[in-house]
């Protein structure tokens, strides 16, 4: 079974690290989709995808790397870290449960606290308790008051010691859904409107649930530099036709018009397929449809 | 490169024989992806796709066994046919170009003109003059008047004897673009709207190019029993959002509107992905950033 793993390491500067990060990772049935560093926030994203198991082992060999060339107490950014290895999300893909990539945060949360003496917090869809749903939650403390926040009782990891890992502080593991990063440019320049219409799709301030939406200006594109910056982070429940379709609407209030959308990233293919289904009134087509997955399927080994 | 390819046999009835074709098509690294026998046209469909030269091999083993098993000479249906293997068209699946298809159109039919003796005609995509472009002109012949028509030197075959084999006829190969048949069913229980709507869609009688349409009645949908049923035979100039789009103002002139489409059969991704970037006004999004089809990709040995 599929999944994608998403980990958050604490550099983003020095290639020969990221280089060494990416070497640990790799192995032939592990496929790399993508690394990107940002050096002002020193932190890395890498992009992995893969057998469950496969995955595991290879964040395992790419976390003993981190925790080897990754010190703590000397590093400095702006994004918040509690870790070296910093947030490691398992996403399912294609038909994957979610209950899979759980177990897959729960073995190699268990690796990691008992072989590299890392405090592991499971966070999310993975998490054991309400408290730790919410990865901001989670993630309350800096590297530099962890020691602090994790004498705290209740703080307690899932998995490791009580307390930091000397230089690599400690780590959220975790399962979630995939997240589309769907944007979408307004035919005005008035950036106010985007900041109108982000407020009125997001779940946080009464619009949709699932959608988190940020006004946003991107003075590179000078014909139409404002955006509505959105993250569907349950495009099960609300899918990309029905973020836009609010877009549309409330922007329209304001006389303006969506002019075009992008999707930042990777796409599960069920959300295109959801999009065919719901504008083509395509009720009842179904991935198994799609001539390159039913040979992609049978690529990895299963049988018709 | 993968390749698609849909033969039709001359046989639709009996069971031992088809099982006898599909074994001989099955190997490992083709996928049988379906076959659809019809015992009163006596017409069977095969639906394989795998790496061009696989399917090449493939193809002609099934069709050295139709010749062992099937004999036109006592072969009744109510299908036209002029060949044991009828028709073998190659479909590109992916990025595949054409002109591979084209390719495996030619290597398939010089062996089995050269090592079958089977006279084959090249066509549509793969033909080598205009008059063999369409199919219907290339198959003018039943196979009880193969030897007369093919006296005439204008239909002389592209590979192979200039007259027909004893009990197998001649054989069409050829590529073409990937058939997507999709039907929309209307609220109206007129059979006349769905024929005026389909007479204002499909090219041949003004509409839009590449779509052939007609009405069809559906008794056991007992609420909306009438459906404009089309092929869209190269979605890449004309796609189901373009297609469904004049459907749905068409109907809206006898005010009848779409209450649900269905896709038979297989989909190309890339129609997928296109109906999502027309309505979703996706402009740049592409079929690399669909997560599962990167690692089909590498599945296939492909490195990053």
């Amino acid at each position: 079974m599929l999944v994608e793993c998403v980990p958050n390491f604490s550099e983003g500067k020095r290639p020969a690290v990221l280089q060494a990060l990416l070497d640990a990772a790799r192995r032939p049935r592990v496929r790399v989709l993508g690394l990107s560093a940002d050096p002002d926030h020193n932190r890395a994203v890498m992009t992995l995808a893969g057998e469950g198991a496969d995955v595991v082992e290879a964040l395992f060999d790419a976390a003993r790397t981190a925790l080897q060339l990754i010190d703590l107490r000397v590093h400095e950014g702006s994004h918040p870290r509690m870790g070296a290895v910093d947030v490691v999300p398992f996403v399912p893909i294609d038909e994957t449960p979610m209950a899979y990539c759980v177990q897959m945060a729960q073995e190699l949360g268990g690796r990691l606290g008992s072989e590299l003496g890392l405090p592991v917090y499971l966070y999310e869809r993975a998490a054991r308790s309400r408290d730790r749903v919410n990865l901001a939650r989670v993630r309350q403390a800096q590297f530099e008051d962890l020691g602090a926040w994790m004498a705290d009782a209740r703080h307690r990891p899932d998995y490791g010691p009580a307390s930091p890992h000397l230089t690599g502080g400690a780590v959220a593991v975790g399962a979630r859904a995939p997240l589309i990063a769907f944007n979408a440019w307004l035919s005005t320049r008035d950036p106010h409107v985007a900041e109108q219409v982000a407020r009125a799709v997001r779940g946080s301030s009464g619009g949709l649930v699932g959608v988190k939406a940020l006004p946003m200006t991107t003075p590179s594109r000078e014909e139409h530099p404002v955006q509505v910056s959105m993250n569907l982070v349950d495009y099960q429940k609300t899918s990309m036709p029905m973020a836009l379709d609010l877009v549309r609407r409330e922007a329209a209030r304001y006389g303006a018009q969506v002019v075009r959308t992008e999707v930042v990233g990777f796409l599960p293919l069920e959300a295109v397929i959801e999009s065919a289904r719901y504008y083509l009134q395509l009720t009842d087509v179904t991935a198994e449809q799609i001539i390159e997955r039913s040979f992609w399927t049978h690529r990895l080994g299963e049988e018709p």
